[in-house]
């Protein structure tokens, strides 16, 4: 048969099996989301419709790959964290990273309208991906810390930026120069004197990010069930328990939560 | 700053550039798309609105990445070929396969409406996606033609089948039976003495599926010129060379194809 | 310059980095052994001279690259540890396994007299070498013992193998239709039984294999000083701290080895 | 049995496979060779001596694996090309670089003595090697040009700037000065004019440095052939084809070479 002729060809396919009892993390950006974004009149520093819209698009992700035990997004970038020893599509990196994408972008487009009502997308967005491993939860955690810092740094220095901008009337090129230089005390010390806006008390969700995990939920549910002696069924009351994406807007920096959340990480002893 | 304290984690991330000088192919396949296609009423063995949106999914792929110089389709799945010199992403594997896929999903999500009409999506499909390298044009081009050979394989397979069942009456437990151990002439003789169809008049772009690429159109536009001593603008029209996607639904196996597109391919001896 | 005009191939080189915070095994493994200690006369089950100088070379290693925290020995393959924050070669690989594998094989050679005297090399032996990533202490040391336990199982088997054809006169044939089958309980009744020999009391270096680490040692060394108001030197005592390489033939699966070397591994919460 | 409990380890091992296709060229260097050589009292600017055991070890190398077509090196550097298609150790990366770099590491150490005599090896040397793929023909002719021309580049400067020193009188920082800024024009007047040297008519070995390939040779072998129908057996004469190394000393770059070996390189229409 002609088909067999061409298998060859199969054989330039190469392995990329991730490494044995690492965490995998599959982080993904946003391509061009900084034109995407003022396409959409994305409100500034931050809107909320569009983090609302990553945060449910990571939710699809997280229900469709059980084995993801904590994402956490900011801005327009999203990281999912494997367990350990997942053995999902045979740990490939390359199933793992496409299927994290694609599963996201199409639940952003899907649920945009639930986000961003009447107001149309105007065209596909894209985001890249890529695979990291982590050895140790030291290492993951760091990880997570490098990014929650990232978020804490940016939204700091937008929140300024933007006050300047909006409520100071400065230009955007004026506010960019007034903060060269200055360091996160310069920063909330222009924000409480010169508009007296206490940064502390700005949203946990902006200073914060993302943090989705999974947590178990007891749900009564109405069962029939045959009872073998009668005739008719019987309406049973049960508790079930379900597992389901949680989000908190905390920090992950420190020990509290993961003290909380103990079942996230396994022991490094494995 | 903080911040720094964390950044080692960066170099956890690995490289996987491309080797250089070989076509780099992203090949995409749906992921769970039997029930995706039963969910959502696909006509059998083909639905064209389906093969309209994945080929419309694929140009929105090409469209943004232009160093793709041909994809080719079928069923659930797209191979896109970049040309052997690409440094898009300075060929970083990771990039490439993520952002093809991502492009693709969320284009098959957006371009829903335009082939399905009021039809729902139910929910937000996924893809996945793989990259494979090959060195020469003699392989890419075994590469194309495997899943042309498969295509028509599939396709005879499934006209057959589902001529024994829709127009024959067989259960689809009877037609696999029947079909078992057949090869193609014997197909071809099912379909011609006992339903009268000639498998060759079948649509091309059944058989033959989807091919994909570059073509130079010379389109005629009005531009407004101003004229310099003079007050007003003119009207004046221009004709502008622009590539464009075309669809082809033709052989590729053989020479015909390659020798009347000459371009697509690079001369091996780079 | 024409050099200028080919020097684009480097760029297919890849990368190969190391994943970071893991150990980094290599292990090399004697290539067609069996047909070169029949050549050169190996002692049947083990040689001593053809042990003492895998151990040799193994040091010539170590003392290269001290970054090699522990080694691993037995029959003619030999497995060294890096540790886990190594960042010899850039953690590079190739460069890693290359050079691991060149050094051996020299020393090979090179110390070939010490061991086999005027009996003669025939022809330049050869070894392979792999990479090999552990993320965890755990992970590593169940590597170790993986490779501890294969020597207790095929020594025990060589030994009674041996035993049966040189003392109990069976041909090689016969001996290996005696053991099919058998378990390591009913090979320590056949030597004890039938030969008086307890097992136990067997070579540790034939048991247990080489496991060489680091040692720091008090060195008493006699130096020159000038001293500054006198006119000649002074020969002076000084006792300085000296890392050698020492070897051990013990159990390294059990726990009392690395209590008492507790510096060979790194805590996994870094 | 203990022994499965650990052996889960074996999963951590990668794939790193070969692309198919494609030249796997395996490039060994000498490490420390600075050092090296002149503790072994090389002769300047060239040892004929080091460069006969560089190449006898590399045959070496290429007599133990047949699939290396070509090979070339240069001072202490030796490049060795396995064919397109090859499949030994089934393409695996790590197998190939560790087995050529160890059969060369210990021929080096094997046939010191038929090099260097009398004069002892002092310790063991060592090499690191590397793999690189090249796709196509022309790719790995430009990867030999480079090396080539990298030879050519390092002798004359070489050559000049010892000739400065040992004829001239010069220092090596005064040689050093004199010729910053040259090019190779310089250069050759330098050694015409000062020192009445023709570059060109130094050795092909220095200029060219080694490029080891297959040839056919016919052997007159005397074979001894028992005539059935005799008692005695006879003695005749046979005529057997034999590939043996064959070192060349010269130009690779042009056209010539390869067209006088036809047989090194395949078609890349394949």
């Amino acid at each position: 048969m002609a088909k067999s002729k061409f298998e060859y060809v199969r054989n330039f396919e190469t392995d990329d099996t991730c490494l044995r009892n690492c965490y995998i993390v599959v982080r993904l950006d946003g391509r061009n989301f900084h034109r995407f974004s003022e396409q959409h009149n994305f409100t500034k520093p931050n809107d909320n419709r569009a983090l609302g819209l990553m945060s449910r698009s990571a939710r699809s992700v997280m229900e469709d790959m059980e084995d993801v035990v904590i994402a956490y997004g900011q801005s327009d970038e999203f990281s999912f964290v494997f367990k350990r020893n997942s053995t999902l599509f045979r740990r490939r990196a390359s199933k793992l990273m496409t299927h994290v994408t694609s599963q996201f972008s199409s639940s952003y487009v899907f649920y945009w309208r639930e986000f961003f009502g009447e107001q149309p997308l105007l065209y596909p967005p894209s985001f890249d991906g890529r695979v990291v491993l982590y050895p140790t939860n030291h290492n993951l955690r760091d990880y997570l810390s490098w990014r929650q810092a990232d978020c804490h740094f940016n939204n700091l220095y937008n929140t300024v930026f933007w006050t300047l901008v909006q409520t100071g009337g400065l230009s955007t090129a004026q506010a960019e120069d007034r903060l060269k230089g200055t360091v996160a005390a310069d920063k909330n010390e222009i924000l409480f004197s010169e508009f007296n806006i206490n940064y502390n008390n700005e949203s946990a969700l902006h200073k914060k990010g993302t943090t989705l995990i999974w947590t178990k939920q007891n749900e009564t549910v109405t069962k029939c069930i045959k009872v073998s002696n009668e005739e008719e069924e019987k309406e049973v009351s049960v508790i079930r328990s379900r597992r389901r994406v949680q989000a908190h807007y905390c920090d992950i920096i420190g020990e509290q939560f993961w003290d909380e959340h103990p079942d996230i990480l396994e022991d490094d002893a494995h």
